[in-house]
């Protein structure tokens, strides 16, 4: 805060109190000034903060944060514009007058990319929950089987297992469906010849994974395994360039470059990946034109890299590892399988 | 619109576009205006809205929005402040300085409270699988057995029925962990004298349901079977006071009553309870003296009722319906159960 010229800043969204505080608060406030780090919840959590907290923990009464910001002068304060709605930063400017709330997302949004050896150990759980639940439903393709029914299976098996939950409503996509990159998961039955796309993603000790991979059932589609393998090549080629120094932007150009070398990068219609960790799609975005494009690689850093092609009509693609950022170049949280 | 003043507005919350269009988008942008209304999404979506959105859809490319606004010589657009983040809405200002920006949440937030007949279809029968939840779940109440297994017990059952997910993290406390309202499922396991709180909800169609129980296990504490008992009365004193017609506030107020008849009303520290829907909580907020308050009560909304008496180290009750307001009076979605 000190270096970035931040004298008090004001913590709301619950993710960062969570990542902050320990405590899965649905609101409150996290103050933060040199001279003193205070919390403010409600009625519903103070017992539990008072307890759990690793900071000083008040009661958020009508008056209370104006008090801490009075008894310390502040001047300005910042926030997080993004996830502070618009009425709410007008309830703000009309309570405290005396004092200029300053909207800073970009310092904001970096609070947890780097993730320290805990959160790697969680967040490796995860991932290989996630990965016995991919060969769990694997194991169940057959002709008849529904999207949603794998789905559910997958859900079912994750729950049993210890997941805390579902990342994200699972993508599987039979045949033709798989064209559509945000598809939502139907009765719709497998039958022979079809693509499978998996995008699936759970949540352990409150971390989530993301993952995708493409099967063919029985008799690949020619052109469509053609796809496979030009995309396959641009995620390969995305990984290699994969080490700390470099500008994240670079990943999905790279990737790209591969696509326009056999004419197929228009049909590639996201961004390579995005940061993952309390939530499944976290700073930075990883795309060429993109406003995070120049972030360099640090270590400790944990995203996705998720090339696609995608042909309405017929069919879609899509690759999709983890990866944690080492001292070197990186360790992907799933094995290379060749199906 | 018209009989409220406004000319054109703009609705980029995800569940107003999932009630107003059908679709589930995570993001995009519905303008509506007296001569055209224009549902504007980008390329993850473009596909699925043409064939199933019921309105006109664009590609929200940069100046799309822009050029409907300017087309039709808007001056003046509402948009929902509670929904829109102080940044989107700076963008907002940057881009389009010729039109008037208004943030009108509680023209917004009104917009869901009446459930259609088809909508209150599927909350009976979102109802209706909690409540076999429930009972699947009371039966296996036995020494030993953890608030979390439990928990994760009642997920399962549901996933397995056909439900698509929990409303909310079941709240599951036993003992004195029940004094806390918005407790968190832990390994604790169940002993005779221990009052069991289950506060559960299920999404079936996309439709929450929310229903609280207490049961005593084995032998009753007389303290919390008083309490219990104060607290059903003053629940059934809000029920008896349901009609159309009443100010909402006065809900919370007749059970208040019945409380402070007891001089046990200090140990109420919520709100009586909340519209329900696409969201758990959603307009209004039943409290005698929130903002909620002089709202009248209509026909065809559906909110819960749950008061609830709590005393840190000892434990609480909280007893929860979710009910339909019918012409006459109401409907409860839940049997009432003597335990």
């Amino acid at each position: 805060m000190h270096a970035q010229g931040c004298e008090t800043c004001l913590i709301q969204n619950p993710l960062d109190l969570l990542y902050l505080t320990g405590l899965p608060l649905s609101a409150g406030k996290l103050c933060v000034h040199a001279k003193e780090t205070l919390l403010f919840v409600d009625g519903r959590y103070l017992q539990i903060a008072q307890e759990k907290a690793p900071m000083k923990v008040c009661l958020d009464e009508k008056e209370a944060v104006l008090t801490f910001l009075h008894a310390h002068k502040c001047k300005s304060v910042w926030f997080d514009g993004q996830h502070t709605s618009y009425e709410a930063f007008l309830r703000w400017k009309q309570t405290v007058k005396d004092i200029d709330f300053v909207s800073k997302s970009s310092f904001f949004k970096t609070l947890r990319v780097i993730k320290d050896d805990q959160e790697i150990h969680k967040m490796k759980k995860s991932a290989q929950l996630l990965w016995q639940g991919f060969q769990h439903i694997r194991a169940q393709l057959k002709g008849g089987i529904t999207e949603k029914e794998l789905s559910k299976r997958f859900e079912i098996f994750c729950l049993e297992q210890g997941g805390e939950g579902l990342a994200f409503e699972p993508i599987i996509a039979f045949g033709p469906n798989s064209a559509m990159p945000h598809y939502r998961s139907k009765d719709v039955p497998l039958k022979a010849g079809d693509i499978v796309l998996i995008d699936i993603g759970v949540i352990v000790d409150q971390y989530h994974s993301d993952m995708t991979r493409v099967l063919f059932f029985q008799t690949p589609d020619p052109d469509l395994e053609k796809y496979y393998q030009i995309n396959k090549a641009a995620h390969d080629a995305a990984l290699t360039a994969c080490r700390p120094g470099i500008p994240i932007g670079m990943l999905d150009r790279a990737a790209r470059d591969v696509m326009a070398a056999h004419q197929v990068e228009h049909l590639f219609v996201h961004s390579l990946g995005h940061g993952i960790g309390l939530e499944t799609h976290e700073f930075p975005r990883i795309k060429w034109d993109g406003e995070d494009k120049d972030v360099l690689i640090e270590p400790g850093m944990v995203f996705t890299v998720e090339p696609g092609l995608y042909v309405p009509g017929k069919g879609g693609v899509r690759y999709e590892d983890t990866i944690l950022i080492t001292e070197t170049g990186y360790e992907n949280f799933y094995p290379r399988e060749v199906f």
